[in-house]
Parts: C-alpha cells; structure tokens; sequence
C-alpha cells in the first residue's frame, strides 16, 4: 500500500524556540477518492508567522488553534493528481490551507485555481498571504497619501517588503526596519527604499530622525519591541499605525511593554489592528488592487526556499529569529 | 485709577504637584473699550485637565503652550460689562477662552452666546468643553451601539460622566472606573451606571470580568494607567477605543509604560486619540447631538465649585489628584 507523510502537531508551545518534539512525523495511506472530491499533490507550502500563533490555545484569538493531534495548518501550492469533481481537472494548480501534507484529499472548498504560467514563489510570496496582508492592512488601515512618509517594521519580511513598495510605488518616503545590514542593503538598493534601519545595531531614534526628517505618517508594525515607542515619538499629528504582527512577542516569556499612549492623544494617532480572516471576502479586490503593481514590475520578491516537509519545523524557528532572508517557502 | 485681577503663568511645571511659584498674581488696569471691542466681566472659570499640558511647551503638542507672562489659559462664562460692537449687547452672557482673569477685553472673535435661562454650573459642565469632547469622542472614536458594552476611566470626571450617561442612554451596559467609593456610589445610584471599580481598592480585572461578563466593546480613556492591560484581557473583537485623556501621566516622572500590542491584533482592535481643537468646526453639530438627552433630563451633572480667582491653582492640583467630585468651577 503506497502512503505519504504529513506532520502532525501533538504539543503546545512553551515560550522559547519551537521543537521537533512538538510534532509527530506520520506515514498516511494514499486515500481513495470519492465523488466531488479531488486529491491535490502539495507543491510548495508557505511558511508564515501567524502560523506560530495558531499553535496555541487563545480563547480570544481570531481562529481556533491546530487540534493536538491534528496537521499543522499552512497554506500552499498543489497540483491535482485525481479529480471526480466537475470543476476541477487534472494538471491544475490550486492554492489554499492544506496544511503540512504532500497529499490533500479535498471537496475544492477553499482552494482558489492558480493562473498557469505564473511562478511558484512569486504566487507563494506575493498572490498569497502576503501580499494580500500587506495589501489589506496598507490601505485598509494605513491610508497612505503620496508624499507621506512610512515606516514599516520586518522590513525585510514577506509582508512588509510588500507594505514598503507598494507605498514607494505611491509616492510616499519609505524607510525600512530590519534584523541584519544584508536585509537592509536589499531594501535600499533592491527594492528602492528610501531609507533602513539594522534594529539591531543602529540607533533606531537618531536614524529615523535622519530618515524620517518630515516626521512619520504612516507606521505598518510586522514585529513590536522597542520601536513602536521611537516610532511615537517621531510621528506626526493624525499618523495612522496598522498592527500587522508582533512576531517579536509571540514566543516571549514575558511580552514586553508597550508605549505610553500619551502622544497618541497629542498626535491623534488612530491605531489599528487587523487580521486577514475578517477580509476573506475581500480577496478578490485586494487582488485586483495588487495585480497592477505586479505587473508593472513595481514588486520585486525573494523567497527563501526550504527542502522537505520537515524542515518546516526549523523553518518556524527561522521566521522567530529572523534567520529568513525573504519568503520562507518549503519545496515538497 | 480702577484695577482687576490676573493670574500669569510665570515658569514651567516640574513632576510632581502644580506649585503657586509657577504663577503670578498681577493687579492691571481697567481697559477702556476701543471701537469694535467689548469688555467681559468672567463670572465662571472651568479648570479642566487638558490646561496641564497647556502649562509646558511640547513642539508636538495639539495648541502651542501658554506662554511664560501671559494671562494662563482657561475657559470660562461671563458677562458683557461694556461694548462698541454691534453683535453684542451689554447684559449678554457669552462664553469662551477668556484666561484666568477677571476682565476680559476682545473683539468677540471665538466667543460663543450663552442662552439665557440655563444655570451657569450646567453650560460650563455639560454644554462646554466637557460635554462637546465627551459627545466627539464617544460617537467619532467609539462608535457605540445598544447592547454593546462601554467601560469609562475617570468616569465620576467631568466628561466621563456624560460619556457614561450618553452611553446608558444609548442602551449600552455601562461600567465606570473611579477613584473612591464615594464617586462609585454616585455613578451606580445617581447617574444609573450599571458599574462602577474604585481602581484603589477593587481587584481591577476581577471586577471586570463580573461587571462586564460580556466583555467590553467600547473603552474610554480618560487617565491611562493600569487599567489599559486589564481593558485589553476582556476587550471583544472589533473592539474601539478612544483616547481622550491621561491625566495619571501628564505630571509623572517617567509616564507609565502601555500594554502589549499583541490583543490589538488578536481582536481587531482600533485605538483612537483626539482632542477638541480638531473639531472645533463640528461644535454646532456635537450641541445639536447632546442637547436633546439633555432636555430629555438624561444628562446629571454636578459642580465642584472653588471660590476665587487664586483657588484656581490648587483646583490644577485636585485635578491631578483627583479630589475634586464634579467639574471643578472656580467662581469670580
């Protein structure tokens, strides 16, 4: 009987590194499949920091946690292998939540049919999460105007090398935040931001001083820590903020503390949290707004490909720490 | 040669309490009244938090500050003594920023009239800026509907008890966060909030899981503090709130660290500032939107009234303190 893998998630996190242990490596049988269904030949799957996020029980969270014992949730790339569906045939591609599986038994709900001829990791990195993300929370919350200025955090990240060009192709100052100068010397020099910042080794306040000179206008916030208070400090009167992630936080023991708010009354800052489950429905016209950028060349992407269904497991811990240099993507 | 008194601002606040040695009692004479001009005899000042931060220059701030040796800003009721402008008629009551001063010469440029009829306490605590800003950022920020749930800071304040009752009005459950049992039994048995914590002394999280077992939609901040952490934990998706005041910082040493960003995301969360100079254009419309719960008797207010010019100082310091029970008047 021929059979294929998938990794389960049998534990909860503790603050720190993720581990193997939290996973349990399975051997499934090939399913049969039934009427109206299709099974889908997993491709590539996305590697996204929500996904750590969905590793814990949070009553409050905006979807449920991955069932202990269930496979761990992702979205990807496939390729349908067998169908008795009537709209799906054979040698298609679809893309949706398929989880970390090299097979996906499926009536089709979900998956959206992937245009032929367009790459796999500019689909992965751009016509995904991320760009929809990116896409949503700049406009939708951001409302940047040409000649503002915006900073946006994880710079370097699937999501806001997104925010950053699509806001330069719009006219505003844009300056980047990130973990290493590689990460920084892209944006500047490859993707035409105005500006970075290494968190890490710069200093954030006098840098974005220097960057930022008109004050900041727009702030798209992919990690929290301490530049959310730099960030206060330098932004303009009616500055909007979009809180995207808070990677930085996610695994933290102790997640550190925020800004005081009192310039957010002496600047009138409206802040906004969003999360791309309230905008499915959204997703056409998030696409049709992203599409032209694309195809004007105005969006350049790099993924960062991984070999095999279990290196996703390390892959998490590379979104933690930064270690990615650009979409984390896992190649079956 | 007649004189009357003012009180100039004379050097910057440290930390800590507001001291008599930042102002000036200054005898001046009495103005003669050029052509076009009037002359106001102010009978009410209001003493509000905002004037804290009107005291120390801040480039960032919404108003410049009041200026070292000039009259200190403040806003309040009075009559026309004198006039040779056609608008107005000897006997008239107008309101406006008039400064802590006795006598007040103007153009009448950015006074508003006052009906007759309406007792003073109530134009100064409910149709003047506390009543304007609570209206403003109760339906611009908070966006409140009936069945919600709406937790107010400073609520026995001056604008945090209108927003409390405009909220109840509205068919929202109510709970007000205070600082003595006596301002708590106030809110519950005179305002008909459904709730009220004395922050000193009640267990605060515990007290909002029982009076908001729902969970909270709407929170207005009038003081910051360590109430922010606890709004967050019972906050619902999609929940608002609006950033008005932060008195428990305006005068600390280092203010106060905010909570963690990351429920702002979880639950969708916006967070807006504003402050009233923003809105001055939408005065007319925020009376016509309070006065008919107003006439409708939905409205309580009550006065905390100080006798004298000088007892405007310490009225700045009850205000810090929260001593005060009702919307500080001074009375001339």
């Amino acid at each position: 009987m021929s059979t294929y893998t998938a990794i389960n998630l049998v534990a909860r996190p503790e603050p720190g590194p993720i581990t193997a242990e939290l996973f349990e490596v399975v051997q499934k049988p090939m399913p049969s499949v039934g009427d109206g269904q299709i099974l889908v030949k997993q491709t590539h799957m996305s590697l996204d920091p929500a996904m750590v996020g969905w590793m814990s029980p949070d009553t409050e969270s905006y979807i449920p946690p991955v069932g202990l014992g269930d496979v761990m949730r992702s979205s990807g790339l496939g390729e349908v292998v067998e169908s008795n569906h009537p709209d799906f045939a054979v040698g298609e591609r679809v893309m949706g939540m398929m989880g970390w599986t090299e097979y996906f038994l499926t009536t089709g709900e979900g998956l959206r049919k992937v245009q032929p001829g367009l790459d796999a990791e500019m689909v992965l990195s751009v016509f995904a999460l991320p760009g929809l993300t990116a896409t949503q929370g700049l406009y939708g919350s951001g409302h940047p105007k040409a000649g503002e200025t915006l900073v946006v955090s994880g710079a370097a990240g699937s999501v806001g090398s997104i925010v950053g060009q699509l806001a330069k192709a719009d006219g505003l100052t844009v300056v980047g935040v990130a973990g290493s100068d590689e990460k920084c010397n892209w944006l500047v020099n490859e993707l035409g931001f105005d500006g970075a910042i290494n968190y890490k080794t710069d200093d954030i306040a006098a840098k974005l001083g220097e960057l930022a000179p008109k004050g900041i206008d727009v702030y798209f916030e992919n990690t929290g820590g301490p530049i959310q208070q730099h960030v206060f400090d330098h932004m303009n009167a009616h500055g909007r903020v979009a809180v995207c992630g808070m990677i930085a936080d996610y695994t933290a023991e102790t997640p550190s503390a925020g800004p005081n708010w009192i310039p957010i009354i002496k600047k009138r800052i409206t802040i906004q949290g969003f999360t791309m489950p309230d905008h499915y429905d959204d997703v056409p016209n998030l696409i049709a707004k992203l599409t032209p950028y694309v195809m004007q060349g105005k969006i350049k992407h790099r993924a960062h490909v991984l070999d095999g269904l279990e290196s996703s497991i390390e892959g998490l811990n590379m979104l933690l720490t930064g270690a990615n240099n650009g979409k984390l993507i896992v190649k079956l």
